[in-house]
């Protein structure tokens, strides 16, 4: 399998530094031998067609900041089976990932991808340019990091109806929340403590007003309950209203409040819930959880760490590993 | 896909029931259309090439206790895709079931079961017969009713190694723990509640003594971490011995006993433990829970029915359309 890896941050290069370093593993377990054929950050790009060396493009982007000289090859002109998107998610307008993805629909070319930004904005086209180039479009990364709630629900309950889900799909919103009910202490406190801690960004915003969860609420709702929504059809609330003693009080009820993302018959809604602390969805920490609740199978309930670039490269890897099997039995 | 339904009690009636009943709703979506040419139950069976009627079957079933009169034919003179095996798990020798599988396995047919003993009996035979035939053999609905704790770890997981595997995988056990530990009643007060119930069978030794728990860890220790275990290989302790005073000690330490199966390292294991109330772990009622420890996805759990008809005939259904998308695409 030749890749064209466009984005080459913190997950494209742990997709590259795994897919190396586990050759063997996935050769032998599952006849799976990814080649990286061009590789592509920001202002450079690297290309070979036998398959370029992901050790020495990890240093050079280390040593020199970037994967080679310059840009010059299209997609058109590149030979590649299958392209694996990990440029940074832009809400605006979904760009460069949604031209790069349907891009490569069009070429009859399959894509894995871990950008949540052409997903949430140009659903509708994505699935019909794939369905029409008979390409397959994979992006378990995109919602829960590690826990793959959506091949989980297409391919392992296939058989069932999926009635509602709801999720902690957030692990910076978890962990502020956790934190703040654990120690007691105010928000603008733990939030600073978590970007000291890398947990959350600078600008927390996309995290703490909600926009993180309403997108992967709308990944679910038009992947799994077959929807075709955008972002703005999301009712958001954010958590940055949560005080301690509001959690004090939920507390003394033998509850917690977590930001909850939720499909619920046609209504899409993000916003704090008081749930009991024994619930299922009452996960800890940077944990996410989803819960799918089904005609036949009954409620199911995933719980995993949803973010950090291991957990995505694990599961950008298990989509190109699936493509593989079925590409391998035409 | 022409399917030979070989059991034909409560599970197999139910896979026969869905079929017929979301039959657009799968052709629609999956472009699946399933047809029962064969039917067996213990003592008759029904055959017809272009597919039997399931309404009529189910009313058969009914009204005289049979599929047809008398059992004529071999699978080997049977045209079929796909054998789908709910006879009664045998621990025994796996019969006849194992016979059953291994038959269309060599006939290059593909087997979807819910078969505990086959499994755990003859592992290394039924994978090496699956892979000499390019037969696919799934079994789900072995192990946690609808919780696809299998498909989740070799599909949605695939990229990872799996490092270890905890659960409650029986939901009798855990009916009658839960119930013990929230009545403060004696262990036979509630398993005879639980029979009442139909939680229970009538000799409950192979749900309360860890045997159902042990079979699942060895189906599990073998398909997902390459083990070559026995029955004989797992050290059991089922829950008889566990008193309500055990649970109120527990209690006051803030945690709960379960009934554990766990396969860590190369030790297999199913036994009674305390656990903290607020882990993972802690689901209760009929609830099952399996945790897989992973090198790239970090823990992954997952929650959900682990018994009922309409559960393992989802799980039984997820399977056949699995294969009905891999061979459609040859």
């Amino acid at each position: 399998m030749k890749i064209a890896l466009l984005g080459f941050g913190t997950v494209g290069q742990k997709v590259a530094k795994i897919l190396e370093s586990r050759k063997n593993f996935y050769e032998n377990k599952y006849g799976f031998s990814p080649e990286i054929v061009l590789v592509e950050d920001s202002n450079s790009q690297g290309y070979h067609t036998n398959g370029l060396n992901p050790k020495k493009l990890l240093e050079r982007k280390e040593e020199k900041g970037d994967v080679g000289s310059g840009r010059k090859l299209d997609l058109n002109d590149v030979e590649f089976d299958v392209l694996v998107e990990c440029t940074p998610t832009n809400l605006e307008d979904g760009e460069p990932g949604l031209s790069n993805i349907l891009q490569s629909l069009e070429l009859g070319r399959d894509v894995v991808t871990s950008n949540k930004g052409p997903l949430a904005i140009a659903w509708e086209e994505l699935k019909q340019t794939s369905s029409k180039n008979d390409s397959i479009l994979r992006y378990e990364a995109t919602v829960g990091g590690a826990m793959p709630t959506i091949n989980l629900a297409k391919d392992s309950l296939a058989g069932n109806k999926i009635k509602q889900i709801r999720g902690i799909l957030n692990g910076t919103c978890n962990y502020i929340l956790s934190r703040m009910r654990g120690g007691g202490l105010p928000y603008d406190h733990v939030l600073s403590e978590a970007q000291d801690l890398g947990i959350a960004e600078a600008d927390p915003s996309y995290d703490v007003e909600g926009i993180d969860t309403a997108l992967k609420i709308v990944i679910l709702a038009n992947s799994l309950l077959d929807f075709n929504v955008k972002y703005s059809d999301v009712d958001v609330t954010g958590i940055t209203g949560i005080t301690s003693e509001a959690l004090d009080l939920a507390n003394e009820e033998n509850r917690v409040i977590k930001l909850i993302g939720k499909v619920n018959g046609d209504k899409l809604e993000v916003g704090p819930k008081m749930i009991p602390k024994n619930h299922p969805l009452a996960v800890k920490g940077t944990l996410n959880v989803a819960s799918l609740k089904t005609d036949l199978a009954g409620e199911i309930t995933i719980t995993g760490k949803g973010a950090g670039a291991s957990e995505t490269a694990s599961s950008i890897i298990s989509d190109l590993i699936s493509i593989n099997r079925v590409r391998n039995f035409r």
